[in-house]
């Protein structure tokens, strides 16, 4: 059962960086409102915001040692997705294995559970989502299996998924529909400078998005 | 059921003012340790200490519909408060609903949900204390009320209420009350300021408040 | 019942420096991962790493009365360490406590409860590991005891023991022990710079460690 | 500002019977799906649903007093709710209390706080809901109030309110709307009698309330 | 996006009978330790045991409207298995839809949200494990997807799949696994009979499983 | 380091059934309100009340294997206690495990963890309090020790110590304090008896503790 699947599927590279630049909360939205992570999914330091392909491990509780199996299935602009067989907030991640998935060009991690070495890992600027800080080790005793489909935080991700985190937390993008979700992303971006720009100056959602009529229909009273 | 209160009753700017130097401790403290909203109500970034009178929302959950509907009835120097009907962490409040706040002089925001775009409000410098961040978006289908009292994180708190607000959480201070409380937060800040000299001298706290026959008294002993 | 320990015996300061300088991550494991307090304890601010002598505080629900009798114990580079005999998140501490302590040469706070003021201590450079951030008030009416063993955030703690604590949380170390740990940490510390520099040139973990039989062994399979 | 209201407005005995017998998730419904408290208010025993007049308290955290003085106030028929000022689990109220609590007539407790001597209040035919079970004691040193409003589980109850309470937890009606709130609660059970009758004959709500024609427009597909 | 998948594979009904005898904790053991759903998944009564293949709900937040579609769905010997897009504590089930599930034959549901009416549930025999129990009502305004995988409580869960359900929690089985993960229960369970007996007549599992010799191995000392 | 202490000094068995019989909140309170564990360690089933004198287990996370060498050690009346060094929720403990364990006289088994087969323990009459129920298997790879001190639940306990259990939870009494704590807590059931007969007679707490004239000193006011 425990297994490592070496060939994954990955989008395209300007896609995903399409989707670094338009953030978790655009993404979310254009791609219909799913594939966001649990909101205890926290960044250990603010105003990073990545996007990359996920290599997934599946671990076994407090037991770190599919990580250095996952690490060797890194390219260049990947982020390592760690999801548990059962609850944990051991600290299965340090400056450690930073310093070895930075050095085969990882992006980052997002691990539903905990990590430590925090201060090293700002420091080295390479971010972190996690559920948990806590310096509390983990063992190398039970096999997990790298890059099969998780739940990392609530969501479903298979290897190979465009996952996008910023400070408002971490969302998921299947790779084959990144491309469609990228562009939908732009246009709505679009669609939001011109709002903005009508909102600086002045005036009214109400007016905007032609709410009164139908505010006043359900029955809205002013008094 | 459904209303928007349209006049509400402020308190004088100049001791909203007063109020938000004293910050939360101290005017928690002076008003006789009420109104104090539940310590999950975080901000999102640091150093913002404000004040100003709430315009209260009472939202149904996952539902914003009710927040284009308060900011009309912003004043320079508002805050906006959201309490839900039922509990929800989704992302009610993002970067738009913030310019258009921003515009009608709005300070800030204290949510009883979850906000998103953390990083530009951040870099708006639009304060906000809620519950969670989540990117998660809402609907705009069922409506709400506007300036009714509303229960915010176990307070419960009236249109035109001054909301104090810094890193230590939030604070309500009834209108009626804001000039008795501003005056006793500012008896307190002068005894406080006289109190940390004599600390900073090295006094103890056993000697300035005289406890050390007290504490006898109730039978401590030094082994 | 209510006591306070006159006399405590503090590690060589020497040694608590050098725990200090390894942080609580390494002197975790190099204890034998043991001594970690709960990771519901955060740094008010990120960055501090300190290491001091715990002078222990038993306190009751929502009462710091004890934090006066226990500043009069303190000795330059101490930590008050408060653990409370029923859960409370009221805050127990705020600046004028944090300036007297600092008076006598407090280095910081581990407190299993709340604590107040924290843009003041953050700007006087005092740092708290907490559960929580709350202004509410406490009284001082039931005696507690200092410089008894305590249960903080999960872990026993004897007066006198190091306490180490940063940006990863907080770690215990017996007073006794705290030399071999020390030695322990700079072995460990020594042993992963050799292993940092392997990382940074590209060398896996399967490979450093030989994980890689093992892990063919235990039927790990690659597909 | 601690304060003993007397007089407080009742609504009528029988329609507090009525309500009884409605329950929660009726009543709920019934008045528009407002006035229910948190979900974490589960009862110490199932199979209770009572309702009756609320007379309120306001305590301090872990201090018991004003329940004392709130038992002078109960008429029979009542139910004792408490709110504190700043969050506790401490066992506010045991056997002894609940006795004398009976002997006025008291039909049950709804109390944001915890309750012990579950064992023997079960046996009593006490009902209580509570946020926690826990022996730890409370002090009598501060003042609260009896019969103001208060803040119980995220609801606003003024002295006098219906609760009702069963199972499913925990809901306040206005005394003054408590009538109309019955005669919706009747039609809406007579309703759903109707509903149930076609349900278990196997007729689908998807039929019942003609929900096919407006899934289709909304676009669900079929596949 | 939204869609209704109306043919779904079945495992075995002897098969799924087989395992509903086994329970949770054997099943779990027997598949290698997956599957299980989160802890606070809990039955709103105590003693149901059951198994039945999964029709699952993906639902919005607060929006109950798919259990209507997926009720038509539903083949007797059924699980219903709801998961949401975004987090909710919201009663979406109650009396009449489990009405409506037993007419179809329906045995249980597995909600990641709230459940109401649980005295009528409890009475009708209609086990439920949820998140919550909760008398807050839901609306029907946003589509979801039937027979769609499913994230629910932290488990992937697709239509057709065995879901096994008792005191311990619930545990899911892919639908082809299903024969060989009884077999494995089975064989589990007749061992199980075996030891237990051993342990009854005093026999100790330092014995019975020959761990004398590892534990000392490891280093455990008898002082 | 890890050990398994074999002698190990408990209370007289007629003070441990004494105390049983006193039950958590009356033994909690004649011993001056300390030695309770955390509210969030709730019985399997309800109406249990035991008592005994504890064997101590600190076990690794997720890691059972101490449970064996624990139930060598057990003497007829005791209570099996375990602590984890990192907090779990895996089920350590099931109906084998109970099995071998009554089979040595154990009357209970008190867990900072998770427990299993909860049906089976029921109908068995082997109570549990634990932190979760949760179906999770743990490994056998890691030692701990057995009679050592431990933090269980945010009580410290020692081998030996009688621990007392109920449905309102646990308390640790020291077993050289139990006879003390025993006619502490019979002097407080016969006072309870008295003041139960006043209760039932309609007097007020107001009058049976002479607190009118306090209140009024304390400023409280009847409007």
């Amino acid at each position: 059962m425990a297994q490592v699947v070496q060939n994954i599927t990955r989008a395209d590279q300007s896609v995903i960086d399409g989707l670094a630049e338009c953030g978790v909360a655009t993404v979310h939205e254009a791609q219909g409102r799913i594939g966001l992570l649990a909101d205890y999914m926290r960044p250990i330091y603010s105003g990073a915001r990545i996007a990359g392909s996920a290599v997934t491990i599946l671990a076994p509780p407090c037991d770190n040692w599919m990580l250095h199996v996952a690490i060797e299935q890194l390219r260049a602009g990947d982020i390592l997705v760690l999801g548990t067989t059962s609850p944990s907030n051991a600290g299965y991640f340090g400056d450690l294995l930073a310093t070895s998935a930075m050095a085969r060009g990882c992006k980052g991690l997002v691990i539903d559970a905990g990590v430590r070495d925090v201060r090293d890992l700002t420091e080295m600027g390479f971010p972190v989502w996690s559920k948990a800080v806590f310096a509390q080790g983990t063992i190398k005793e039970t096999l997990g299996s790298v890059n099969v489909p998780v739940v990392c935080a609530d969501a479903l991700i298979y290897a190979g998924d465009v996952i996008v985190a910023d400070d408002d937390g971490v969302c998921v993008v299947r790779s084959a529909d990144a491309a469609d979700v990228l562009a939908k992303s732009r246009a709505r971006e679009a669609n939001e400078a011109e709002k903005r720009a009508r909102f600086e100056a002045g005036e009214l959602g109400l007016d905007i998005y032609n709410m009164r009529e139908r505010l006043a229909e359900k029955g809205l009273k002013y008094v």
